[in-house]
């Protein structure tokens, strides 16, 4: 037949891709350079020349072992390049046996989600928050629950995760430093919620009800793009955690889908959650992850990210709507502004701004009212572009300019 | 908590890959060369140059326009090639709407799966069949419905399938060249399947309980791995197809992920499906095909496959059973040879074969009982070195040698 659930995904209109489609077309009407186009979260910084570099020496190789197939989770090398990484910056000490390589991020959040939560479970969100989680969560067969963060610091509000604890919750997502808020989360934020999910464990424990500890994934495709900030180890500070990365923003390659899923092994749970992991990659069809891009893996895994053109843009941005009178996030990583929408309704503020062809993302598909998410993973021109749209809203809906 | 299921699915051995693992650990032990190791499909003809000078080529462009999203479905141009080139070769009219770029065929096949049934219903697979079908089957929530292919000349026993629709039936997976019995079906079988579900589709019509046709999944990384026979175009012999290809085997690229799910827009069935296929793309967790090698697709779309080798060693390989008395199923396609087991106990067989160093995999995994798959995508010192041990197992086994 057709399946309907899968229909109504492929039918219904991402905003932020749809927002995407219509800066191209403005820009094919009134010319690129007059369309500030803030959507996508698409890096605007190249590739390192280390990239190319790789790969050209891989080219070096027979094409049969080059392009062979590599075990499912991954080549022992990359997983074990991965792991010494690690163990270098966080002062671990894990093995290849803890990574398994993905086909990108969107694959090692699938993969973790499918390891930890059965069909009708719940898995708990912190609003704002990332709106394929959704997707893949009730792929999963599991309940989305939405906690909103801390209402002025968009940190998490761990309380509020306390209460929304039930014996059906099986996991919790957490993204830092956050899309769409650019927030990361501090590492006394990170400690509270670990009591509470070990108080709410050892609940469990005691009423015998539910012996499963409550998972943590831990969604880190942005961990290299910060200013500044500690972006903690989040599994010395929870041990039930599964840590999902990716190479897409750390080293600007989205198109390739390369990642990793990390789940220590130490122990009992982490042995039976990375087998589940293994068997949900394989029963999602995914195989192995690109083998040419586990070897950029491999001799790329301690290249440092080139956040400057972002932190410039930050500064020149937030900078800017300061003076224009916006409030905003303070952001420490990622590369998106979280800016308070002058108007209560963040869409009829995108709708307005679009007479400026100015292109924010309203927030609503966030999980989240009146506010704006400024992706400033951009040419430096856009920015500066932009400001006099900023500004020339700012005055029409009559905010204080500093 | 963790999910049994996938725990399942990652703890249970594949029998392929566990032979695998043990010819590699006899090849340490006595020598790679007398390891005679026929259990896996990964290609022993390398990529084709033009695969590198594409690869060479693309790293001239900017990296954040090389290495960036791509729109879900695939680039246009890679969408085009592909229409392009199957427009030359089967005088069809397709346009890029009609191809959507995929992961792999494992991708293609499990998004395939999940556009066209739902939980519950019931998809049919011609046995012997690729094991991976009855997983992603499961995972899609369908059940897996075994029909025999005709024991003599394993095309697909059509009457069978007939007799196996129910109203629940959402697809039919056919895999021509077959896996894993080197079979191709041909034209008139092709249609007479056509003919099964036009009538059961009619059925339904009338009885206007299930209006939705049945869908024919066909999996075809093989086509290109041919020794002379047709492979029908099955969408022009059956409407409700959606083709699944990749470029695994054909430019052996296994490692690398990329394929496609042809759909055929000319219909409301065929734009509902596409739209789902897009939409479990997403559910699953795969965002894009891998970028680069889209551009692969592009610049080698139509390099022919070399399967000189393949053919060399097929004639080798049947030549020689033969003389000793092994029954096999002639060969029109793919890389594997078909032998009838000479214990009817076809695990007691590889068991006693293992003495030998030879290491077919049995049936059993595939769905029959009292056979052998004996892939050939090796180098042709393994068929020659392998030639004794056949030889003294046929006449331990009382075979009639010519």
């Amino acid at each position: 037949m057709v399946n309907e659930a899968m229909y109504a995904r492929g039918a219904e209109s991402s905003v932020i891709r749809e927002i995407f489609s219509y800066a191209n077309e403005r820009k094919a009407q009134v010319g690129a350079e007059h369309v500030f186009d803030f959507s996508l979260g698409n890096p605007s910084v190249p590739a390192p020349d280390a990239v190319r570099a790789s790969i050209e020496r891989s080219l070096t190789l027979p094409p049969e072992v080059l392009h062979g197939y590599t075990p499912a989770p991954g080549m022992p090398e990359a997983r074990q390049a991965v792991a010494d990484s690690l163990n270098r910056r966080f002062g671990t000490s894990y093995g290849m046996a803890d990574i398994f390589m993905t086909v990108g991020a969107a694959a090692s959040v699938s993969c973790a989600l499918h390891a930890v939560a059965c069909p009708g479970e719940e898995v708990i969100v912190i609003a704002p928050y990332f709106p394929e989680y959704r997707v893949w969560i009730e792929t999963a067969g599991a309940t989305c629950v939405e906690v909103p963060a801390d209402p002025q610091t968009f940190q998490i509000d761990v309380e509020a995760v306390a209460a929304a604890i039930t014996p059906r919750t099986a996991a919790v997502i957490i993204d830092s430093p956050n899309n769409p808020t650019g927030v990361v989360y501090t590492r006394e934020n990170l400690e509270a919620l670990a009591r509470v999910l070990d108080e709410a464990n050892a609940g469990r424990a005691a009423a015998r009800e539910n012996q499963q500890p409550i998972a943590l994934i831990s969604d880190e495709p942005y961990r290299e793009i910060t200013y500044g900030a500690e972006v903690p180890w989040v599994p010395s500070i929870y041990e039930y955690t599964a840590v999902c990365y990716s190479y897409s923003k750390s080293l600007s390659l989205p198109g390739e889908r390369i990642g990793w899923v990390l789940v220590p092994q130490a122990s009992a749970w982490g042995r039976r959650v990375m087998c589940a992991v293994a068997g949900a990659a394989r029963c999602l069809g995914f195989v192995c992850a690109p083998a040419l891009f586990q070897r950029v893996v491999i001799d790329c895994v301690d290249v440092p990210s080139d956040v400057e053109a972002y932190a410039r843009n930050r500064d020149v941005l937030c900078g800017a709507l300061k003076r224009f009178g916006y409030s905003y996030v303070e952001p420490d990583g990622a590369f998106y502004l979280w800016v308070r929408s002058p108007d209560p309704d963040a869409e009829a503020f995108c709708e307005r701004a679009r007479a400026f062809e100015l292109l924010p993302v309203p927030s609503n598909s966030f999980g989240a009212e009146g506010w704006l998410r400024v992706g400033y993973c951009v040419a430096a021109e856009v920015i500066e572009g932009s400001l006099p749209a900023w500004e020339q809203l700012a005055r029409e809906y009559g905010l204080q300019a500093e």
